[in-house]
């Protein structure tokens, strides 16, 4: 008997589980990994994807990288100028070890990717949370922050941001704030961790530019993955900065020693790539969650109490709902397990202890089931409501 | 037109490379794993191998790891005491974050792997060496160098250490100091990480008991890999530990947020392990890396000049040559090349600059290769020591 292939987040049977933001099971492409993987294992070179690999990855995927942003952003790249990482929970872990110093003062938007934040609280810095607002993070308020960091005599290293597609928030930076971003980054010297990992999952129209291609030799570390188009559990992704950050963080030891910490499955990424297959798979993604977005969102309007709002992403994989003033997120999660839907609430994304907030994935349920949730949700606040008043 | 597979390490044309310690591409299972592949994709739950995995990896691995300890060591541990990592050096880089803090002292053996020393210096902590003979580390210098950093005010926190068929030094540590150094730990509270890559790779008799396994209470992380015995390009590995150690580095952030960090990979060996594969493999390894040491040390004997001197280790993958009296690897190393033999000196092994030893890794070439190499080798140092008088 085979045991199951277990997963990082077990789904409750009859329950609505919004606590992950995971992709959809049912869209990873499998067959096509599949077909590249029995390509692969029967080219006459495969053993070189199994060995050893060069410290930067291999060169197929970096190549397929730096095509496509040359093509999609403008970015005039080399491939020795992209490092294939293990995901982006990989990399940004690899990046506090390279690129900081015990006691400097990182900075976070308020709401950030909670996980980020565990990953931060590894390492031996001061995280600072900075407020965001519905054109992304307030670069002002970064620039006090910085100031302040500074006066305590803390060295301000960087910031982690996702300002494209905002995990939670659900917002994108606006571009005249990507601009002041990158302008306070220059001046200050202030690192930009840019978590770009829902870029190719857009919407409508074209995903905003790039902090790393908007300006190329800012100092900004641009994080990219295959986690959300292709698959999470292969853990490849990819860092790109200016050179004097790029030499740093490639000359971690760890890549040293073990070569490419991705190999296999970054060989792999790199077969499927030249079949051909990725743009149709990411179109496909693109319709699929967009039509989810859309299903979430209309049942959300419908169905929430009066006093919830939220804002309808361009892309990525959540909404960001404001609770009703005088409802948290504690309050309403006993309520919301009995009425069958898991939650994450928002203190866990917010370093400043919010709670008035709940981020809503609609990447990883269809359409029904995502309207079953907002149905289910929106009478867990009700019945919140009643019982808080 | 496909670009190649690289990997790693360039092999110059011509030349006999002792630099590199890798696995022969040669003996890398690859249809084996192009099977395994097919296999695990075609399952109706295939997509759990592509999505988040459970933070401690698949459990079908560490239901293997855990039988095949049982079986091997004796050592009764449960699934949740095993970690799936991304290989020894991604896992040792994540015990440092762990379970260190800026300043603590940490302690690796003269001579150690090279590229520990990459990882380490990339931590914010103090690297002290401790000595080596023929029956592996000093255990009492080691006593001794954690009262001088005592003394000095630093916790003495580590040591790295390769017990069991030593890279480079090709020893084991002998069994009554393996006693001692379990007293010594668990007395002073050292955390002994030890590194067991080549334990599978023994050529005769039984490999010696692993620390962990020795004493399981005792403060021991010890990292396993898959990497030579299947092969390096997977990045597969695991951590076990006593449940307090266990617990700290199970708890990293990257785990959390990204899960296993080698999911696909290890769901690969996983399905690899479950086709009752990996142990004629294994047999078929050992026979082929043994016969590979018997040429190397039957041809260094025979070719070296005198006043040189080597160790023959019972496994794992080098010989650790003694120069003569007068010549330094440095010296050898410009004379070796117009030998056309690739050497990495023993000064990148010793934390003290001794540089008076070469690794000769006999994973890497067949029978004939081999002899050739030391054939060169042997000219090379003959004429390094002429020049040198």
């Amino acid at each position: 008997m085979q045991p199951p292939v277990e997963t990082q987040n077990v789904l409750r049977d009859g329950f609505v589980e919004f606590a992950y933001g995971d992709p959809d099971p049912a869209v990873l492409p499998v067959e096509l990994l599949r077909e590249a993987a029995d390509r692969l294992l029967r080219r006459s070179d495969a053993a070189g994807a199994l060995a050893y690999g060069p410290d930067l990855g291999p060169r197929a995927l970096r190549d397929a990288i730096v095509a496509r942003s040359a093509e999609r952003e403008g970015l005039g790249l080399g491939a020795d100028q992209i490092l294939v990482s293990g995901g982006n929970s990989q990399a940004l872990g690899q990046v506090l070890t390279d690129l900081t110093r015990p006691g400097d003062a990182v900075f976070v938007e308020i709401p950030t990717y909670s996980l980020a934040l565990g990953v931060l609280a590894d390492h031996p810095v001061e995280v600072n949370g900075v407020p965001m607002d519905d054109a992304g993070l307030d670069v002002d308020a970064l620039e006090e922050a910085v100031r302040r960091a500074r006066g305590a005599g803390r060295r301000a290293r960087l910031l982690y941001t996702v300002p494209t597609f905002h995990n939670p928030a659900g917002v994108s930076l606006a571009l005249e704030r990507r601009e002041s971003l990158l302008e306070l980054a220059r001046r200050e010297g202030l690192i930009l961790v840019e978590d770009d990992v829902y870029r190719e999952l857009v919407f409508e129209g074209q995903a905003p530019p790039a902090l790393r291609a908007l300006d190329p030799e800012a100092p900004v570390v641009r994080l990219g993955s295959f986690a959300k188009t292709l698959a999470p559990g292969l853990r490849v992704g990819w860092i790109d900065a200016p050179p004097e950050l790029f030499e740093i963080v490639s000359a971690d030891g760890v890549l040293e020693s073990g070569g490419c910490v991705s190999q296999f499955s970054a060989s792999l990424v790199a077969a499927l790539l030249e079949a051909g297959v990725y743009d149709d798979h990411v179109v496909t993604l693109r319709r699929t969650y967009a039509a989810r977005r859309d299903a979430l969102a209309g049942a959300l309007r419908k169905e929430l109490p009066a006093g919830c709002s939220f804002t309808v992403p361009a892309g990525g994989f959540f909404l960001w709902v404001r609770l009703p003033r005088g409802l948290t997120a504690s309050k309403l999660l006993p309520v919301a397990e009995r009425h069958r839907v898991g939650l994450a609430p928002g203190h866990r994304f917010c370093i400043d202890g919010d709670d008035r907030h709940l981020r809503l994935p609609f990447s990883l349920y269809d359409a029904a089931s995502l309207a079953e949730g907002a149905r289910r949700l929106a009478a867990a606040i009700g019945e919140a409501m009643a019982g808080a008043s």
